[in-house]
């Protein structure tokens, strides 16, 4: 299979983009939101033009590494060290786009064996270098740039990439940390199995990074976070290799694998994982409804997960968010565009819209009679919590269009907008105030920053005792200081949510961007137990410094 | 409510019994398995002739002690001491029984709020002392047993029992460590929700001890473990208070409440937990199936549970314990005799038995109608497996006497009967090959010390990728090395475990009597990280010696 190439500069394919031609009421939206000119342009510099500091790890270092790994298992060329010094968060867009890598790595190395992972460590360690393990480099987080006064080493996991075995008996799948979601998914659909695990990075991402940033997919309300579905690892840590039992549940102590997912690199390197798999669905039903404001959504999406129900995907938009996936449609034709607005017709009817509304798409998975039956009653709760049934197309068309959205970034990037994401999760009782505070604290930043605001949300994932909420943001960039308006914007979040019974992430992670803000969420005592875990596995401070456990 | 007595040397309440009288097979049968005399007869010795050694706390530390708890907060009376010093394990029954406890504590001091734990481990610390916390004392594995050199303060978490908040919009309760089952049940019932927590121990153990072994109910298959409950905890640790963040779901780095959950007290005091909620079911639906052996039975509870059902029993016993149970069942009188006799016809006629097959309980919960095409369809699914319908009765049997059936372990004791039970759990590919293994290892031992065995088990809980295993394991007791004979046993099952991919346990914890195999099944570097927690949050060494970590 010949190999797609990736956008250098920002996310995905190189070949895909997202069109706003199809999309009439986009850019004015947006435009008038935000205040937006009409003709500003911030492409991408031309990746010629870029100069990266030269490598800092010594050559003796390397040397060292070229004979543990062989001649092409280490590279200092400047094009692969690029592709391998940031993630895909807004400021490594902004870096990137402008060409300007302030802490590119030094090395990159692609060990193909676990003992190449181990000799990897060690040779750092004793040649006073960092270690930066790489997965697919899609965290929004700054997971992967090198931070900390040391020479980086950064470790791609891409040659640790083999599915490994696939028990069909136990249903369990053991993989290579670097195997690539659909390279995962491949070796099980057609046994009928399945992972059911589609972070939006799904395409790019990572079983080890999965596991490292302790993530969700989009169906994860129903299947668990990627903490439910791993049943034991392997992790290369500088102190010796850390593989957990391989049992289905356990009373024997605390949770060391626990311990481990969600550690972002910086106890060890996973290579290698077992997870629990699902049989892959045989019937899936999706359903859209119209709440009339977000609060009622709340109770209908409350209502199903407290009773025993469990969808797949649970998506609530708040107000904004509804009103901006309405601008931002697909202009529809023929049958289709009239079918649209005789269903328009019915929700105004019914004293609804999409410029005052809040939608909520429902997925049901599973086998063929009991899931009919969980669809069908949960359509009843909905509509007799007063949701307006918009039938199964909006649903269908998220679904579809899932891994495409993302692509709307790069296209507002070009155009002068600032993008970003923050995300959290809380009990019920504080879902309500706190999307209420984070939504003004968001406002206000922006505003602070000289641009109009337009802060929506949406409740991604939903427990029997609480909620997911997924902020997405815009602001019209001030060009040249969009860092440090971004930084101002996040303060003012990250303060908010931590401040407001939040926790700091729900599936994105930590890394260098929320570091800051982890002994606020833990407590000293609690970050006393963590760096005591780090100081055992990795005494010389070898692992990924700068990430999760402090910015030092 | 007048407090009904406890057995003060074996399990339970002082005024229940198991009777053998309304089960004429009963002893026969088990005389003949285990070569039994007709005669011998071994009580409890008269506890006003047990003398315990003195308190070696010193007589400032008390004094410090009575300071900061008042006098009623600590005591050293040698009553007082004996009902804190031993848990239900074998061995703990046989040391009460002869009047022998070698490891009495020193003292038991009664905090009644979280400030006084802390005053009670700065006092230990200051005092060269240890502090054991005792919840329930249902340790079957040596959980509260003072250990180690230090004279040690057994801390009982009596006073901290209040349910502080039910929360019926989240769906949660905080409660303090050490309510019990029963009074947190009763809290929750009438609003109609629960806890779904109910191991055997259920009427006399904690939520703090539930947490602190990682604990199962046996409804454990549909409401998880109590590490699957718990949303947060609180922590007393000599570093200082642990609290983990009350949110749904986390990806802030490793699970620090899943890092300190199964800590079994070698970190410090859990005070106070939040557990997320189920509602009380409407429906409840039990079911028996005969299976013509245990490896039929297994493959239809793995169909069921890899289909995606999700009963809230399933209690699948080998033959060995389908024979027993049978055995050991109450005589039935007119009707239901003849019921009886007319179902074993039917039994009989498709060519299964009770003397050898293997049983199955089945109990379904939830709400009305999508309880009963569950288990209408999982009915089909054991059917089509091979499984004989024996209808509700044994079902609702089962279910009714769950808390009475370990009152037979003193019946047995009293008798000469050495009994004792280990648990265990594995991926399915391996269930069969470790249950056959334990069974030879454990009958071998047995055998080994002088008495015939007899040796059951039965799949207690239920996953997508294994299942638990729990064996029963009797033998003709080796009057006065008990203790001996009952190690030679435990050292055999226990190796054989650790060795054939088994957990060291699936729900009773560690304690003092397995934790010679932890870095057997955690390895050396996950040694090192558990003990650095340790030594972090207890540097010292006052918390709960010679348990889960180290036997030192």
């Amino acid at each position: 299979m010949a190999e797609r190439a990736l956008r250098w500069y920002g996310w995905g394919y190189a070949d895909t983009t997202y069109s706003l031609e199809h999309r009439p009421g986009a850019w004015p939206y947006l435009q008038e939101r935000l205040g937006l000119p009409d003709d500003e342009h911030t492409p991408p510099v031309d990746p010629a033009t870029i100069t990266l500091r030269p490598s800092r790890a010594p050559e003796v270092a390397l040397a060292a590494l070229r004979l543990a790994l062989g001649e092409d298992g280490v590279s200092t060329a400047d094009e692969v060290r690029l592709a391998h010094s940031l993630g895909k968060s807004y400021l490594d867009a902004v870096a990137l786009r402008r060409g300007q890598v302030p802490n590119p790595t030094d090395a990159v190395v692609f060990p193909a064996s676990e003992e190449a992972v181990q000799q990897v460590l060690a040779l750092a360690a004793a040649h006073g270098l960092a270690v930066a393990p790489f997965g697919g480099g899609t965290s929004v987080v700054g997971g992967v740039e090198p931070r900390g006064a040391k020479p980086t080493v950064t470790l791609s996991l891409a040659r640790l990439n083999q599915v490994l075995a696939v028990d069909t008996f136990s249903y369990t799948v053991t993989a290579q940390a670097g195997v690539l979601g659909p390279d995962l998914e491949r070796a099980l659909n057609d046994r009928d199995l399945t992972v059911a695990h589609s972070p939006q990075s799904f395409e790019f991402s990572t079983l080890g990074g999965w596991i490292a940033a302790r993530g969700a997919g989009q169906t994860s309300t129903k299947y668990g976070k990627i903490e439910d579905k791993v049943i034991s690892l392997r992790m290369v840590t500088p102190a010796g290799v850390v593989e957990t039992p391989r049992v289905p549940a356990s009373a024997t102590g605390p949770s060391l694998l626990q311990m481990l997912v969600g550690s972002e690199g910086v106890y060890g390197v996973i290579t290698q994982a077992t997870l629990r798999l699902a049989p892959l669905p045989r019937v899936t039903r999706g359903r859209a409804f119209m709440f009339k404001d977000f609060a009622s959504g709340q109770a209908a999406v409350r209502a199903l997960l407290q009773t025993g129900f469990r969808p797949a995907v649970v998506r609530l938009s708040d107000e904004a968010e509804t009103r901006t996936l309405y601008a931002l449609r697909e202009t529809a034709h023929g049958w289709r565009a009239l079918r649209q607005q005789l269903g328009l017709g019915a929700l105004s009817r019914a004293g609804q819209s999409f410029e005052n509304g809040a939608v909520l798409i429902l997925r049901f998975e599973g086998d063929d009679f009991r899931t009919e039956v969980e669809e069908g009653q949960g359509r009843s709760v909905c509509r007799a919590l007063g949701g307006f049934d918009l039938g199964s197309g909006l649903a269908h068309g998220w679904y579809r269009d899932r891994y495409h959205t993302p692509y709307l970034r790069e296209v507002l990037f070009d155009r002068g907008v600032l993008l970003d994401v923050v995300e959290t999760a809380t009990e019920w009782d504080n879902v309500a105030a706190l999307h209420a505070r984070v939504q003004a604290a968001l406002t206000q930043a922006i505003v602070a920053t000289g641009s109009k605001a337009l802060v929506m949300c949406h409740l991604s994932h939903a427990y029997t005792d609480g909620a997911s909420l997924y902020f997405t943001f815009l602001a019209h960039a001030n060009h040249r200081h969009e860092p440090e308006q971004w930084q101002v914007i996040k303060d003012a979040a990250t303060d908010c949510i931590v401040r407001s019974g939040g926790t700091l992430s729900h599936h994105h992670g930590v890394g260098h961007d929320s570091a800051r803000w982890m002994p606020a969420e833990t407590g000293a005592a609690g970050m006393l137990a963590l760096r005591a875990v780090k100081a055992a596995l990795d005494p010389e401070g070898v692992m990924n410094p700068g990430k999760l456990l402090g910015t030092e």
